[in-house]
């Protein structure tokens, strides 16, 4: 008998019809004789429509507010999967996140889970019931409503998996598992059977929209096995997710990420004086811009430098305005901006122990003539911005080379 | 400076709309130098959606999930309500039952207020915060969601004014007052300014509909001062509730109350044994049918005797089911049933006091040629079954005979 927990996002409860589908899976795994605890989203739609009255109502909603209004969207959820389940013939019984004392920090629409008491989890769970949690939510100390944020129903279902010591958590979603690279971009990728907390986290931060980051940080300090399954078909196998140790045969290249988030801005023909990166970053950290990759060049010129840093593309007008501002108080000669670009990244634990691999990624695509803008590299991945005509040839070819199709 | 505690109904509160009327309503009592705890219902519409939602997936809804779904309905209106306060520069903050620990025993679906902790309400009033809360709903001591049942954020209001010892009550609904008699029936009836709580609880017994029983009783138990106005008109004065000793001139008769919702039905020819009523009644009290008014008569044919009772009408078929079963087991002649009865009432305090109201009542009634078929009577009101042809005329005559368009 296992313990597993189970999330199942918005879209798998978005109509009563669905939900008496996920009561089915949940009662084949209960019949197979192992304990559930099951996490759950708002119904898709549901949050939209909340969000959409608050407006309305308020230029700018109290976040505190908001958090009382949106968590009602997984409290409906909670009791009516427990109902579909009651009429399987299946006992099971629904708590909100305060009453099972999901305690976080009081950012409200943004807080980090702090504690979990478990006991009236254990209680239900002796009593033979499956127990459905809404995720997404939880209570400060002092009892206000809190809500966690982008991702937040994965970091629940992570969160309850660790503080009930769980066998396995399974994230249902509509992709099947975690792939080697985008299948809408390269249709030979594969799916992987594993992969570690380490490249999970890359893969995400790349741009592969499987997990949320905070979710594998989560499962990663706490050890949780984490697997990502597919909703919409029978007896899945997914991709599981576990620290590096349990990975029997590691691959030198896990998998190919790409972000087409990102935009370039460039300031040209900065005198190169001591603390230049510190001028022109400073403004943009002061408005909350969060910067990528950094690359600074000599210029044409001499006694010139180039400065070019990525952004994300939400913040691509306000970072060119800043930089012209900036170009004006240092006298640069003028500022250039591209939001046509992508980010392509190799990920891989392999990497650390394997040389050449990033001469073998640049030979790829200087043979293909794509030209690369900016590199990053941390140990386990390797990062090149490229123009964003070149992403489909960029990943196909990097997926060929490095035999990711294979086994 | 008072402390007045508000109750805005499903309503009041059916649309983004009204929600901002609410909010200017409640504004200006705080602009008055008011302390303000509101108490708001789900919007109206939002319980039907829920309910619905809930029978698509079981034929018979768990009460407990059913508790955890509908609560969302009132959690959405408080968040909802405080934002608009806001946005008119009010501050303002909610609260769910479960956060001001409104703790009820545990019987899902109608549960009883058992205590309020009114510490929280009042840190925040002290904060000078129009506080909103959510009517209908509470958690029994094991943390359960609960909800009340009919006519529970009227109760949920009085409560909250009991336990912060409230200046006043407001119950906001869609009628401006009590009146002496149903305003569509008898267009002469007058609002009026007090009335006793004894009274009140009579009238919304006997068919008023402006306020639930519970509410009233719960009022006058802990002395709450009640009052219901319009909250669609500006500066309603409405209809205040208490207690007898502070109501300075009491009229005889308060009003006139009237019920279309019961039903006759008669054992015809029952052979005159002891305890021939405890046979009749006791399979309808099994099947938790109540009896409201009892008639036993003499049969026309000697040792024989006739006995009818009203039930409400939802009752009735089955009600007639069980005396056609007691007919066969005591050997009874037949079963009458009409549901064409109505029940007309005479409330007041006075009749304590005053001989000669039932003997005036029935000449006004006889003189009209309305035939009395069943008496009922307490200390403070008369009540008479009678054909519901007769409804109008009955009203109208006893309203004039008793002088009730008159202040």
């Amino acid at each position: 008998m296992a313990l597993i927990v189970q999330k199942f996002g918005g879209t798998s409860v978005a109509s009563v019809q669905r939900i008496q589908a996920v009561a089915k899976k949940i009662k084949s795994f209960k019949d197979a004789g192992n304990q559930l605890v099951v996490s759950v989203s708002a119904m898709s739609g549901e949050t939209n429509r909340l969000t959409a009255l608050a407006q309305e109502l308020q230029d700018r909603p109290s976040l505190r507010e908001m958090d009382v209004l949106l968590t009602t969207g997984e409290q409906v959820t909670i009791s009516l999967l427990s109902m579909a389940l009651q009429q399987l013939g299946c006992d099971a019984i629904s708590y909100t996140g305060s009453q099972v004392r999901i305690t976080t920090d009081s950012a409200h629409g943004k807080a980090r889970i702090k504690s979990i008491d478990s006991s009236l989890i254990v209680e239900s769970l002796k009593q033979d019931k499956v127990v459905v949690i809404a995720g997404f939510q939880g209570m400060d100390e002092s009892g206000q409503i809190t809500t966690l944020g982008r991702g937040g129903s994965d970091t629940t279902a992570v969160a309850l998996a660790a503080a009930l010591q769980a066998d396995e958590c399974q994230i249902y979603t509509d992709v099947d598992g975690v792939y080697t690279a985008d299948p809408r971009i390269e249709p030979k990728a594969r799916k992987m059977h594993n992969i570690s907390y380490e490249e999970m986290l890359e893969m995400a931060s790349l741009g592969s929209k499987v997990l949320q980051i905070r979710a594998v940080e989560f499962a990663s300090k706490y050890n949780v096995s984490l697997r990502v399954l597919s909703s919409m078909i029978d007896n899945p196998v997914g991709t599981l997710i576990t620290s590096e140790d349990k990975i029997m045969e590691e691959a030198v290249i896990s998998g190919i990420a790409h972000n087409k988030d990102e935009a370039k801005v460039s300031l040209i023909g900065v005198p190169d004086i001591p603390g230049v990166a510190y001028k022109i970053l400073k403004p943009i950290s002061q408005k909350n811009i969060e910067v990528d990759m950094i690359l600074q060049s000599v210029s044409a010129r001499e006694g010139l430098t180039n400065f070019a840093f990525t952004v994300h593309r939400d913040d691509f007008e306000e970072s060119k305005s800043i930089l012209e501002q900036v170009r004006s108080d240092l006298g640069a000669m003028s500022v250039q901006a591209d939001d046509k670009i992508v980010k392509v990244s190799l990920v891989g634990i392999g990497m650390r122990s394997h040389a050449g691999i990033a001469t073998k990624m640049f030979e790829v695509l200087h043979r293909e003539n794509v030209n690369i803008q900016m590199i990053s590299t941390s140990e386990i991945k390797i990062s090149v911005a490229i123009d964003e005509k070149y992403l489909e040839l960029a990943v196909r070819s990097l997926h060929a080379a490095f035999e990711l199709d294979k086994e």
